[in-house]
C-alpha cells in the first residue's frame, strides 16, 4: 500500500556501501542499513514511503535518477565522491520534477580542497554537511517541509 | 531556573534583524523573532535553555562569542555576510569549548561566487544550508546529538 | 520643514572624517564638513533635504543604512576602505528601496590592486570615481535624475 | 569665434553611433546626437567650445587623439568596447597634454566580467559610470574644474 | 530580383582574403572566392540571396554589421583572429535582429590556447568548427532552419 | 546487406535518452529516436550504414568505442556531460582508426563555465555546437567529406 | 593452493585491455596478457599469488577494490585515465588495508597537462612512471619489500 | 609627568584580550596584562611613556589610531585577525605621523594560507613574527632606534 | 634600381609616428623619420633596399604585411601597442615567407605587466628590446645574417 | 677493467649525503654508502660499471653531468631539492647522450606542493617515486632494459 | 674556551658581503663586519659563543648548515636572495637540531612580489623583517629565550 | 695596456661552455671561444678591453659580478638557465655601477613557458633574444652607445 504523501528516494553513491566499516573516525559506526532504516522510519512517521538505492557506478546512479524523475516526491542524495566530479549526475538531477537535498556525513569543508567543490549544490534545495547519519533524517524532514501538505515552507 | 542540560546560544549576524522583510523571495517571511522562538522551543523540548543574540557589528559578535566561550554547551551561528569576510569571528569561535553549527537560510551555493567561501565551515561541527528557518531547528537537534546526554552521536 | 522631494542621505565610511588632513595630495584640502555642505547645498537647490552620516565602524554603517532603508529617496555612499572588504554593507544596501550612487574622491583604479575590487559597484545605480569632492555633487544630481519628479532619466 | 577657455573634445567609440536604438533598456533612448548636443550646451555654458567625434575604428580614434593632443584643453572619452581591449588608445591618451575623463553610460560593473577591466582608467583624471547620458555632462563639468580658470580643483 | 526569403550575409575577418594560399595544410586549398561561391550556391538553393564581405579591419567589420543589422535575415561570420580579441564585434553582433552562426575552418581547439577563447560564441546561435569550407554550407543550412519558413527548428 | 561505403557510428552519452522530454526549451522536442532516424536517413542517402548507441555509463561508452575502433569509417559523438569530465572516452577515441565529429545540441558556450571545457575537441576532426538535432546531420555530412570516396575534402 | 605470503592484486583501468595495439609508439608492443603474465611470474617467484582484473568502468574498479580490501596483501594499480578524474577510486583505495603502488607505462609527465595530476599518488606507497611494462614487475617487487616477510623495508 | 621622549602606543586587535587562555600551545601562557606590562617596562627603561589599547572592533581600532595620529611617537600593533582583512586599519595607519611596527606572537607563516597575507606589512617600518610576547619588547626597541634621540638607526 | 639583395621592410605601429615628441624620457628624441633613415642607411650599406610603413590602424598593418608577404626578404616590426593585443597581426606575419625581427625601443619588461606579453615573439626570428632606435639597426643587421648571401648565420 | 656494457652513473643532490641520519621516518635508515653499494651491486650483476657522485652544489652537479655526457650509458639521478628549482640541471641532462631515470626515495606527491613540480620529469626516461632506496635498484634495472644489449625494451 | 651555553651561528647569504656599500638607502651603512660584531657582542653578553659565515654559493650554505647541524644551539640566517628560491637550504635547515630565526634587514614585504615568498619562514622559529641590523640582535635574543637556560620562553 | 674607454665584461652562465656541441639545431655551431673572440674583436674596434668569464655555478657568477661591480664600464650577460631562477644574480647585477645587456642566443619566447620569465630583464638596459652569437656583438655595440664617449645614446 502506498503512503498518502507519495515516495521519497534516498540515493547513496560510491563507497557508501562500506559505511560503518570505512574510516569510522570520520564516518561513524552506523552502516548503510542503519542509514536507510533511519530514513525509512522518519519518512514513515511523516506519511511517506521511502525507497533506497546505492551504487558505486556513476551510470547506475544516472539510470536510477531517470527512472524516478516523475514519480518521486523528493530525493535525498549523498553522491559521495561523484559529488566532486560528475556533471552527468548533475544533469540527471536537473530532470527531476521533485526537489532534492544533498547530504554529506562528514564535514567535507574540513577535508581535501577537491572535496570543497560540488557539482550538485547550486541545483539542490538544501545542503546538509557534517551532521553524521542524522543528516539523512534532517533531509527527509526538509523535504517534508517542501512537499505540498507539509507544514513548514520557506 | 536553568535547564538540566545547559544553555545553547543562537547567534545571528548583519542584516538578519531584517529577516522577513528583506528579500522575502530569498529568505522567506519568518522574522528574526520567529527564528529565535523556533530555536527556543526546539531547545526547550530537548532540555536546553536557549539564548539569542543578533548584531550588525563584527566586533560585537566577537565579544559575545568570547563571553559565552566557557559556559555555552553548543552554538548555532548564522554569521550572514561576515561568514565570507571575518577571520576575527573564526578566531573567536576557535576559543569556544562547545561545538558550533553553521547555518544559512538560503542556498549560498546558488548565489554570487564570493558567498561560496566561508571562513567558518572547516571549523564547524556541521553546516546546514538552504533549509530556510528550519535549518535552525536542525542545528539545535544536531547539537543535541553532540552534547553528552543526547541520544545520537556520530 | 521637510523638502517637497524628500530626503537624500550621504554616507561616508572609515577615515573620511579626516578628509582635508589625510594625504591631501590624494584627497584634496576640503574637509568632511565642506563635502557635507556641498551635498546639502546641491540637494537643497534641487528640492531635497540632505542628511549626512560618517562612521569608522562597519556595523554602524549597516545600522544606518537599515534605519533609512524605507525613508530615503536616494543614497550617496563613499564607503572608503569597506568598499573593498564589506559584504555586510553590500547586503544592507540591497535592502534600500531607493537607488544609491557610489563615490570615490580619488581615482581608485590608479592605486593598489586591492582597491580595484568593489563589493558595491554592481549593485549601484552609478559609480563616480576621481572627481574629488565634486563627485558628491554629481552623485546628488544623478539621484535627482533618478528620483520621480527629476528631469532626466536614463 | 573660439571660446575664451578653449576647446573640449568628446570622443565616442564603436557602436555608440547606434545609441538610442541599441539595447535601449541598457543605454536609454537618447541618440548620439542628443549626447553631443548635451555636451556642447554644457561646455558652452562654461565657456568652452566642444568638438565631437565618433568612430568604430580603433586606429581612427588613435588618429583623432593624436590630432588634438596639443590643442585640446580636456577630453571626454567613452571608448566603448575598446575600453577593454585597446592598449593603442591608452598610449595615445598618454600623449595628451590635457586631462581626460572616462565615461560609460551603463554600469559596466554589473555586466560581463571582461567589461570590468579598463585599459584607460588608471590614466584617467576621473571615471564616471552608469550615469546615463548625464555622465557626459558631469565629465564636462569635471574638466571645467580641472582646467585653469575653473572654480573647483581637487 | 530579391529572393523570396531575404538576404543572408557572410562576413570574413582578417587574413581570410588569403585563404587557399595561407598555410594550406591547415586551411585547405579553397580560396575566399570558392567559399563565397559555396555560400551563395547553398543560399540560392534554399531561397536566399547571399551577400559577402571581408575585411582585415576590425572597425570595418563593425561598420558592416551595423549596416545590415535590420535587413539581414541571418549572418555567417568567421571573424578570424578578431574572434579572440574583439569586444567591439561582439557588441555590434548584439545589435543584429537576425541570428548569427560562428564558423572556423580549422579546429581552433587543437591550436594555441589563446584561440580557445571566443568573444562571440556565447552570443551565437551555433558554432561550427573544423569542418573546412563545408562549415559555411552548414552555417547557411542552420540559418535556413532558424529563419521562419525553414523546415527544421530546434 | 552492408552499404558500399561502410558503417558510421552515432554515439550518445548520459541523459540523451531523455531527449525531447528533458528541458525542451534547451534541447528541443525531438527524441533520441528522431535523432537516430535523421542520422540513419542522412547516412543512407550518402551510401553509409549507420549504427546508433546510447548509454549513461562512461565505461559502456568506452567499451563501445573500442568495439568499433577498427571497423567504423566515422564516428559522430555527443558525449553529453562526459565531454567535460572523461579522459577515458578521450583515450578510447584516440584508438579509433576513423575520424570523429563532436556534436552538442545546445550552445554549450552560453551555459555554465564547466561546460566550456571539452576533453574531446582537440582530438576531434570537427566540432558542431548549437545546431540542435540538425548538428547530427551536419556531422554525418562532414564525415562523408572526410571518408575516401566522398566529394569534398579539406 | 594459496601461496604462503598471500595474494597480490593487479588492477588495470580503461583502455588498458587494448595494450599492445593502442598507440604502440607510446605503450609498447606487449599486451595486457603479457603484463599480467609478467606480474604473475614475478609474484610467484617471491612467494605470492597474483590475481588480475581490468575494466573500463569506474564503478567496476571501485567494486573490485572493495571486494579485496581485506584480503589483499598488496595492490598494483594502473588506473589509466581514471587516475586523473576519479575521486571514487581514490576513496576506495583509502579503504584498502594493504599498501598500493601506482604504475603508468608511459611517462605521463611528458604528455598533456591534465595527465600530470593524479588523485591517487599522495595515497600511494610508491609511484612508478615510464618504465613500460617493466613497471609492473618493479611494483610487485616493491610490495614484496613492504609486506612483512619481505627483505627490504624503507 | 610625561617622559622626555614622548608616548609609544601598543594596539592589540580581536581576541588578544584572551591571551594566555586561548590556544596556549600557540600563543603561550602570558596574558594581555603581561604583554602590556612588558611593553611599558621596556618603554620606560628607554625613556618613553607607553599607552595600551585593545579592542575586538575594527572601527574602534580605526578610531584609536586616528586619535593618536599626531601625538604618538611610535606604534606597536598586533591587529590579530584584522591584519588579513582590514583595509580600513591600513588606511588609518597611513595617517600616522610616527612609524609603526607589526607584531605577531605566533609564526603566521606556518598557519593557514589566509594568514600569510597582511594588509599592513608593506606600510610597516618592521614586522616581527613568531617571537612570542618577546616580539613586543623587540618592537619597542626598534621604535627606540627609529625615534630621534635613539641610538641605532638603519 | 633594386638592390642586389632585395627589399627589407620596416613596419611601425600605433603612436610611433609621434616618436621624438611622445614621452622622450622613455623613447628618446629621435623621430620616426630618423629611425627610418637609420634603417635605410644600414640596409643600403648591406646591399638592401628598405621600405618603411607606419599606421595607427591594426587592419592597415595587416594589409601591408599581406601585400609584402611574398616579395619581402626580411621584415623589422615594432607593432607598438598592438604587440600585446593583436592576433590578427600575428596571423598576418605567419604568412610571410621571409623572417621577421621584433623591435621595441624601450625596455617593455620594465613597464606595465600587460606589456610583458607579446603575441609576436614566439613567431619572430629575434626580439630586440630596449636598445633605443639602435634596435632598428641591429634588426637590419640580424636580417642580413639570416638572408642567403649574408655572412653570419646561426 | 671496464665492464662489457659500459658505465652507469648515479648522481645524488643536496642533503642526500645525510641519508640515514636525516628524517629517518621519511627517508629510512640506509646511508648514502648503502645506496651506492646497492646500485653498484645491481649494475655489476647486469654487466655494468657504476660510478657515484654526490654534491650539495647545483653547479657541481652540472659540471659532473657535462663530464659524463658522452661516456655514460645511463644515468640515475636523485636531484633532491634541485629537482624543484634547477633549470640548469635540466639543461645539462638534455645534453646527455644516454637516457636518465629520476628517483625520489620518499613519495614527493604526499609532501609540500612545491615538491610536486619537477623540472626533470618530462625529459626523463622514467620516474620512480617512494620506493625507498630500492628505487635506485629499479632505476638501474630500467636502464638495463633501455641500453642495447639489455633484454627488455618498451 | 667555549662559553657555558654553547655556540650560536650567524649565516649570511648572497650579496650580504657587500653590506654597507650596496643600496645603502635600503640596507643602511653598516658592514657585514659590523653585523657580525653586533651578533658576537650580544651573544657574548648572554653567555654564547657566536660563529659567523657568509657565502654567495647556495651549496656552500648547505654544506655549512650540515656541518653545524648537531653542534649549534641556535642559528640566525639571512639567506638573502636564496630565501625566495632555495629548497635545498630549506631542507638543510630541517636537519638542524637547534631552532633558527630568519632575518631580513629591509622590509621585503614592501619590495617586489617575488620577495614575498620565503621557503624558510614556515620552518623558522621566528621571522624578523625590516629592523635593519638590529634584527640580528633581536634574533640572538630570541634564541636566548628559546635555548634552555634562557629566561623567557613562549 | 688598458684601452682608452675601459673594460667591458662578458659573462656566460651554465652549460654555455658546451656551446657549439649542445643542441646545435638550437644554439648553432659556434663555440664559447668563438663567442668570446667575437665580443673581444667588436669591443677592441670600439676602443674597449673585453674580459670573459663562464661558470656553471650560480655563486661563482655572483662572485664575479661583485668583483667587477666598480671597474666594469658595461656588462654583457647570458645567464643561461639561471636567468629564470636566480634572484641572487639579479641582486648582484643591481650593484653594478655600469649598465648591463641581457643576451639569449635562441628565441626563449618560442620555448618552454618557464623560459619566458626572466629575473634580469626589468633591470637590464636592453635585452637581445634570438640573434644567435651575433647578439653578443649587438650587446657590445649597445654598451658602446650607452657609455660616455660613445656616439648614439637613447
Amino acid at each position: 500500500m502506498t503512503s498518502a504523501r507519495g515516495t521519497l528516494h534516498v540515493l547513496n553513491g560510491p563507497n557508501l556501501n562500506l559505511l560503518g566499516e570505512r574510516e569510522p573516525h570520520i564516518y561513524g559506526a552506523d552502516t548503510l542499513g542503519d542509514v536507510e532504516e533511519l530514513a525509512r522510519r522518519t519518512g514513515s512517521e511523516l506519511g511517506f514511503d521511502v525507497e533506497c538505492f546505492q551504487s558505486n557506478h556513476e551510470g547506475a546512479l544516472v539510470d536510477e535518477i531517470q527512472r524516478i524523475r516523475r514519480t518521486s516526491v523528493g530525493v535525498v542524495i549523498n553522491a559521495g565522491a561523484y559529488t566532486h566530479t560528475s556533471v552527468a549526475i548533475r544533469d540527471a538531477l536537473a530532470n527531476l520534477e521533485a526537489p532534492f537535498v544533498e547530504v554529506h556525513i562528514s564535514n567535507v569543508h574540513a577535508r581535501e580542497p577537491f572535496r570543497h567543490r560540488s557539482y550538485l549544490s547550486d541545483k539542490a534545495a538544501a545542503v546538509i554537511v557534517g551532521c553524521g547519519v542524522q543528516g539523512y533524517e534532517f533531509a527527509v524532514r526538509r523535504l517534508d517541509a517542501l512537499v505540498p501538505g507539509g507544514e513548514i515552507a520557506v
